[in-house]
């Protein structure tokens, strides 16, 4: 079996270094000149609008998957029109416009925070007047780690806020004050059965994602399986979906969902029976799904921007550390140490030799 | 960092699907047209004899290790000139010869078989007339998997065995009656730093491991590590050593060295923390070493001859499925499973459900 992977950066790599110890092999699509996924199967470097070289691609791959949910809709469109694509196009459709994400949730009966649509600029101002509170203002497409979203407090600042993300195409989301933000990283298999990992917390530092914590026996556990396997089986999904949730007083509200392998399931690669990476790509290639039952108590912690040392990272007891093989650049993802430990104080201690280094750098 | 493989197998496959996470590279150099390794690294295919594919090999890397000990010694010794090879040449050339690992075992006052260097027919005549009992019959260079020794009872078998085996160059050993065959997997850092991992107890069929499973808290835990750590310590070894053991009422007697990752360790990839191919890539490239500490109960079992019903496999609990795309032939390791368990009685319940399914071949 052979699988293509849109996209070929360190979600690519980490689903071929999952999939090559079950014989899958793997082609990349992507227009990355230096990409991560280098070296594990070819890679297309290609723009996606390449007609050519994306029938070449899908030639040589018995399906396709993507790592992103920021690939054009025309080569998304154009790869399931040949039958190949999973999980399907509407999924990636979805995930790719906050307001078609936000209708579809919505018409599941799921919570979610209060929005309106913004196409114009007297929408924002009237929404001021009319309930003036915090907002957040998001951009509906091309948003991910912290981008294309501000915080508005004051009608004052509506100006500079159409200025800098354009007035047309925007979410205005009523602030949500929430205590948590947890991911639950789930699978469907093509007949449909669903599985879940244990949920995961979320903290953030500028908009991206510092660490996520798996949680035991959380108390919003079964509501966050229900909710994820009604949009799972509503999508007819198949592969890994994330979807992240706000935990306002024990109510769980979605945040976004992400129709791919996602940043806060890495912990599964060490935390867990079977990774997310391992379960996405026996999904897409029809093979039974594995465990996502945890291994422990883990914490996976982003390395951002710059790396640390190394060598400190690799002498931390059960420290697991992954290099994507990409340039620093300020909030740039360059890898992530997974931690895990037999209970959580050792967790947490292990946590606290990880910051230190962390912060050496 | 870039490491270069003297071999392209499985073993290859596995030091390059652990060490692409750390950041490092690899360059495969072997015979095998068909290569496991392929698509992980460039594979140079190529006669070990060939000097300048060698130097183009080594031009390409910055350290060289082994995933056999049957490279030629020509190409381990043109290597070691060059100042990359890690293990030294030394370990591989005591485990290619039967004689000189015995004498070098003997030497550090290590407890083996009693044997005896058969370099002509009159050596092991000798030896049926002044002590008759069952000898095994090995020859001291190129033998694998059971292959390369025959069991003898009397000496009317003798002329056969010489028949077959060839009569010089052999190593008759007096038939140990043991209780178990167990590994120790070990790990010694440039810097002299030794790990240990948990012992493994061995099983094998017509000479081929078939299981290696877990030991907790074993009694000669302790004895296998000293034994092991004087052979690491004097061999000024770097990476992943296996020794096999066997026990005899309680008292550990040398089979055999592999001074490589090895077979009888691949339960650490999901069983321990760092698993025996991380810990030999951190090792010879000068990375520090990784907790050797188990994870829960652990059982390898080889995938031999034939491929079993993959799916089946993948749907048993907390078995990890690892192939190795090669074709079928009889006596041939095609992948192996690793199954994990919380308790040995959950651990036998999966290891009977997995031999159900591959007697089902």
């Amino acid at each position: 079996m052979h699988i293509g992977v849109l996209g070929s950066g360190q979600l690519g790599k980490m689903l071929a270094l999952a999939g090559r110890p079950l014989g899958l092999n793997f082609t990349f699509f992507g227009v990355d000149p230096a990409p991560c996924a280098a070296g594990l199967g070819e890679v297309i470097i290609s723009d996606f609008a390449d007609i050519e070289q994306l029938n070449r691609f899908m030639h040589n791959v018995d399906v396709v998957t993507a790592e992103s949910e920021h690939i054009p809709l025309t080569a998304i469109q154009h790869i399931e029109a040949a039958g190949k694509l999973l999980p399907a196009a509407n999924a990636i459709e979805i995930a790719q416009d906050r307001l078609k994400e936000k209708q579809y949730i919505q018409q599941l009966d799921i919570p979610l925070p209060v929005y309106t649509h913004v196409d114009r600029a007297e929408v924002l101002q009237d929404l001021f007047n009319n309930n003036p509170r915090e907002y957040i203002i998001k951009t509906c497409t091309d948003g991910y780690d912290g981008k294309g979203q501000m915080r508005v407090q004051h009608a004052g600042q509506i100006a500079d806020v159409l200025n800098t993300l354009g007035e047309k195409n925007l979410i205005a989301e009523e602030k949500v004050e929430f205590q948590r933000e947890v991911s639950q990283i789930s699978v469907r298999s093509g007949s449909g059965e669903v599985r879940h990992y244990n949920l995961s917390e979320n903290l953030h530092e500028h908009g991206i994602l510092r660490t996520s914590t798996v949680l035991m026996n959380d108390p919003l556990a079964a509501q966050a399986r229900e909710y994820s396997e009604r949009i799972l089986q509503a999508l007819n999904y198949v592969g890994i979906l994330c979807v992240e949730y706000f935990d306002r007083d024990g109510q769980l509200l979605v945040n976004e969902i992400a129709p791919r392998v996602h940043n806060s399931g890495h912990h599964t690669i060490e935390g867990a029976i079977t990774s997310q990476f391992e379960n996405h790509v026996r999904a897409v290639s029809g093979l039974p799904l594995g465990s996502c039952a945890a291994r422990g108590y883990s914490c996976m912690i982003n390395l951002i921007g710059e790396m640390p040392d190394i060598n400190a990272l690799l002498d931390t007891e059960a420290a697991h550390v992954h290099v994507y093989d990409k340039a620093s650049r300020p909030g740039r993802k360059l890898g992530h140490v997974t931690v895990c430990a037999d209970s959580t104080a050792e967790l947490q201690n292990r946590i606290k030799d990880i910051n230190k280094i962390l912060k050496a750098v």
